[in-house]
């Protein structure tokens, strides 16, 4: 099994995969898959994955068999495995919990495609449909405290199937990371009485110079403090910590904006490779404030280096205003 | 002058180089500089870089002229810089400050060599006391809060020019990444009323199983909660917060068990890519706690992709026993 260990100086969470333990020999980098007509993600090769978990297929199709348009499976070298018993043990420093959770893959066609902006708009809305359905469903099991859906595209953003595909990770705990959104959500309630994020949509709206796109309940803005050159955040308009709860319209307007924030740095930075983040409220835990579902697309052209791992302080040499700027004129 | 922003939701900061901002054309990928007969790092080239701050040089040579074995020069595209003044403002949700600080490079040889683990023993002592050197120079500049020596070697790492050297920023701020440490070290001060590093000495040292190499005033290890493969951190066996303060001893075992770990790198994994970070204690600010001074080596042997750089948690996929292991093997 996994073990999710803590590391006791900075307390941040870490899964060490315990059993197929990666050796020195099996760093040697290899290309990404390539179609080569045996994608194991294309309709047709349904028996080469796990058994799928869920998929949106026509009536009269059969389970893991062609006829789905978006189809969810277990990924096949889980981070983490939904058997077993929740487990926290210490010994001296150490603190460790058993690799309890889900890593599951959300296949976004059956047709061997590569780019999300591709998809249709209509196809973009059945993907997000997906990812909402297995966000209400996973956070029936009691034990799990957060879900994040996500995305990399491109190798360079970690991406090792060249298949356009969405991964989504459920895991025991609360990360770090959430822990600071929620913290610094609570100062803001505290000293305003008023959302963060209502205000940075409020803010950014205003301001104009970091807009990117708008629909009637999405906004897309490259942040104030970006950490990567051409960052771009989605947030919708309506307050809703709960993205398991996005209306019909917002789906919409989600997959429209997206694609067209995709379309554009397509055309600005020639298909960058980027990590796509699904930020919502932790589930199964009280948190104590109104969290505000977003996304977050982190284009990776530059290269993460020791100054950032060492401070946690990213240098970004293109300011958001410019960023946005260039991405708006794209349209 | 570059600014440098605090994102609002996790209060980190971020350094945005609003001067020479990189448009969407900069970023098409540009190979590594090769030496081709004129690289700037080069003895004989020192009029191609600015001018050298400071530099162990033989008796009789002069500023900026070849004779030197160590050479510190400004970084000729900082990320901070010295002139100006403090300042700190707010907008609406938006607090940035002027990007004051320093920025470093330490051209750690005259001859083009690209490895470090290449350098003989004295060499690596004699850059580490150049590390020492800036260190105890910058914190004179009572405006500066934290100086991180760091190194990243080979272009995965972030490394722009293959030549052998390593980075200084110096921060007028205490990062986060640190105050966390800070925090950390904090708890388990009042909780056991012993310093964690210490701590972490003793463990290691008794518990053998992520051990890499030891000499007389250092211990080299895999840490239990690694974020990536074959991590390895340097701790002195004296606590001593303040790397400022190292002795003589100490630069030599450093420089012996630095360049032993490198060696087993090479060996192991056939010179990987990776970042090495130098942690002090920060400077002209009253912390409440001793920190312990240390070196963090991380291998760049896995991608960071969307689960990280979302929840902070990172997928490990070798055990720091089964890596401490294999590079134990190697001596």
């Amino acid at each position: 099994m996994p073990e999710l260990r803590q590391e006791p100086l900075t307390r941040r969470w870490v899964i060490i995969s315990t059993e197929r333990a990666k050796r020195p020999q099996d760093f040697k980098p290899k290309p990404i898959e390539s179609h080569t007509g045996d994608c194991v993600f294309c309709a047709g090769n349904e028996e080469k994955t796990p058994p799928e978990i869920w998929a949106y297929r026509s009536p009269g199709t059969g389970r893991d068999q062609p006829g789905w348009w978006v189809r969810t499976i277990p990924n096949k070298f889980p981070a983490l495995g939904i058997e077993g018993e929740m487990n926290e043990r210490v010994n001296g420093l150490h603190k460790t919990m058993n690799g309890i959770g889900a890593h599951e893959v959300i296949v976004e066609t059956p047709k061997h495609q590569v780019e999300f902006f591709h998809h249709p708009v209509q196809q973009i809305e059945e993907i997000i449909r997906m990812w909402r359905d297995r966000y209400l469903d996973l956070r029936q099991d009691k034990r799990l405290k957060y879900i994040m859906v996500f995305k990399n595209e491109g190798p360079e953003a970690g991406a090792s199937l060249e298949h356009a595909h969405s991964q989504l990770v459920a895991l025991p705990l609360l990360p770090k990371a959430i822990e600071e959104e929620i913290e610094g959500l609570k100062m803001h309630l505290k000293a305003t009485n008023r959302c963060l994020f209502c205000d940075m949509v409020y803010q950014e709206g205003e301001d104009g110079t970091r807009l990117v796109a708008e629909s009637d309940t999405m906004l897309a803005f490259c942040p104030y403090a970006s950490r990567f050159p051409f960052e771009t955040w989605i947030v919708p308009k309506r307050h809703e910590p709960d993205f398991g709860l996005i209306s019909e319209n917002e789906v919409h307007d989600l997959g429209t904006t997206l694609r067209e924030v995709l379309v554009k740095f397509s055309m600005v930075l020639g298909s960058p490779p980027y990590n796509l983040l699904l930020h919502s409220t932790p589930v199964n835990v009280h948190i104590g404030v109104s969290y505000h579902w977003h996304i977050e697309i982190l284009p990776r052209l530059t290269k993460t280096a020791g100054l950032e791992f060492g401070t946690d302080i990213f240098i970004n040499p293109t300011p958001p205003e410019v960023a946005a700027e260039s991405l708006r004129r794209y349209h």
